[in-house]
């Protein structure tokens, strides 16, 4: 019987979401349930074999060509499960094996990352690139890469650490123990902790007017004018532009695609990624490399998922 | 009948070095003469034939299997030919066809930095890794990638601008037109250039005793205890450190393999990249990454050429 559909599987921390999806990227079912992540691993896999068994309601299992998996991780892709999670109590869960003895359908495991630079690959803004570089900008800063039409893990499965380039000897620290990566200056962690710093101190800005200042705070005041948010941003996008500048001159992809919250702040963002690019890309490099905003948003982790159960399973 | 040998040339701008290998890189047969560029191409095109003609006298055709030749560019690897050279007269150089034609063996052209990669790759040091970054530090900074086995080249063959990446925001002035790029901070030139400044200004340094310093004595009168040698090189070291810290979490490779001048300077060297890496580094990353001097000096050319022979006609 002719292949079809392919199931993908975002598992986060407080909500499975896994969708019923055809070979070009469309959804034909899809349910959303709580992980019930505190109730152990028994109940989580319980929990997205019923997702599974409600988005396959309607086909014929035949039709499915492969099953995907996004998890937060360190994964043992391999061996199918996930070693732990930091923020859940999650130890060598093993999911591949129970799923793909259920449906007899191939079961695919990767990390959200990757995952997301896949969903962006396959159906966002990278289609039709050969390498893309996929930078995530949120409270942290991650990544992945597909290179020559593949997901690029390196020998550790710990490639594209863009959070923690140093981009600043002796600058702030990180969150992982160093000082001056990428993460520590230009996050959405970073941007707020450089406005509390300006709170604490004596300089005038319109920041104080919050109660509690983020770094949509700092967005939005800075597109308003004010000069201590419009400072902060500068700097942080500016770190955050040589970082991308850093990846482009290493990896000399086609396509960057930047997604996570700090992307929907829109042009401020792409002109100072673009501005820091210009001025340390190689030429060739700058004037083939496109800087693009990530489509798919919060489909990105199950459609991710679905396009991983495509391509392993070609 | 059985492929024993491939053939190697590498193309320099003084010198023509071409080798008959065998598949285990050792030299069978080998040839050195002047490469007479100022001559122009088709003198320089003889000049590689007959090289070719002196390693085949002794064995049967038959048993060659392919032909390399490394050569600076930028190239048309496609073509096979040299685009143009900044410091040669070649100017869409066909290289490829001639060779390939007068032999009737499949023939196979790639610059220095990825052919010098590849030579670490199969027969230096870094022979069976799966993921590895050759790094060179002598008058610039460059290098290559060999990711999944095969030599990484990014989207307009320009990736592993290593030399090029920004560790430090606002440094020195860059050959580029760029400000703080490795290359500016790290290379030998970069070196000589501090130690200039210093005897410019009025501090006591040992490097005054010398009529021309360059990075070599800057490394002799560290040995010896001056002051400002240490500094200088204890500067420019650890932004070469920062400069393969970012590159080992951006590939997460088996192996970093550093080559050139400065690196024969030895522990100094390898000590402060260790340091960084060690500060920088993803704990995964940096426990499984090896960095290793590279093993072939003069002959990283010639047998990267065999090593490309060998790996494209697969």
């Amino acid at each position: 019987m002719e292949k079809k559909y392919v199931v993908g599987v975002d598992l986060g921390g407080t909500k499975i979401y896994t969708a019923l999806v055809n070979l070009d990227g469309q959804i034909i079912e899809e349910i959303t349930i709580k992980t019930e992540a505190e109730k152990g691993e028994k109940v989580v896999l319980d929990n997205i074999l019923k997702t599974i068994d409600k988005v396959l309601e309607n086909v014929d299992r035949k039709e499915v060509k492969a099953i995907g998996i996004g998890s937060p991780g360190p994964l043992d892709i391999e061996k199918g499960l996930i070693v732990y999670t930091p923020n859940l109590p999650f130890k060598n869960f093993e999911l591949v094996k129970p799923i793909k003895e259920r449906y007899n359908i191939p079961t695919y495991l990767d990390n959200d990352a990757n995952v997301a630079t896949l969903s962006e690959f396959m159906f966002g803004a990278g289609k039709g690139s050969k390498n893309m570089v996929y930078v995530t900008v949120s409270t942290g800063v991650g990544g992945g890469a597909i290179l020559n039409g593949n997901i690029y893990r390196g020998s550790t499965a710990n490639a594209l650490e863009i959070g923690h380039i140093t981009v600043m000897k002796g600058g702030p620290r990180c969150g992982c123990g160093n000082t001056g990566c990428v993460e520590a200056l230009a996050s959405g962690t970073a941007i707020m902790k450089r406005a509390k710093e300006a709170l604490d101190s004596k300089v005038e800005t319109s920041l104080r007017n919050y109660d509690n200042v983020t770094a949509k705070e700092v967005f939005i005041e800075a597109e308003r004018g004010d000069k201590v948010s419009k400072e902060i941003l500068n700097d942080a996008l500016s770190y955050l532009g040589i970082g991308i500048a850093n990846i482009a001159n290493s990896f000399d992809p086609d396509k960057i695609i930047i997604g996570g919250g700090v992307s929907e702040a829109g042009k401020i963002v792409f002109d100072k990624i673009d501005e820091e690019m210009q001025r340390r890309c190689l030429t060739t490099i700058y004037n083939h490399c496109k800087v693009e905003k990530a489509l798919l948003g919060g489909k990105a982790g199950v459609l991710g998922a679905a396009a991983l159960a495509i391509l392993e399973s070609k």
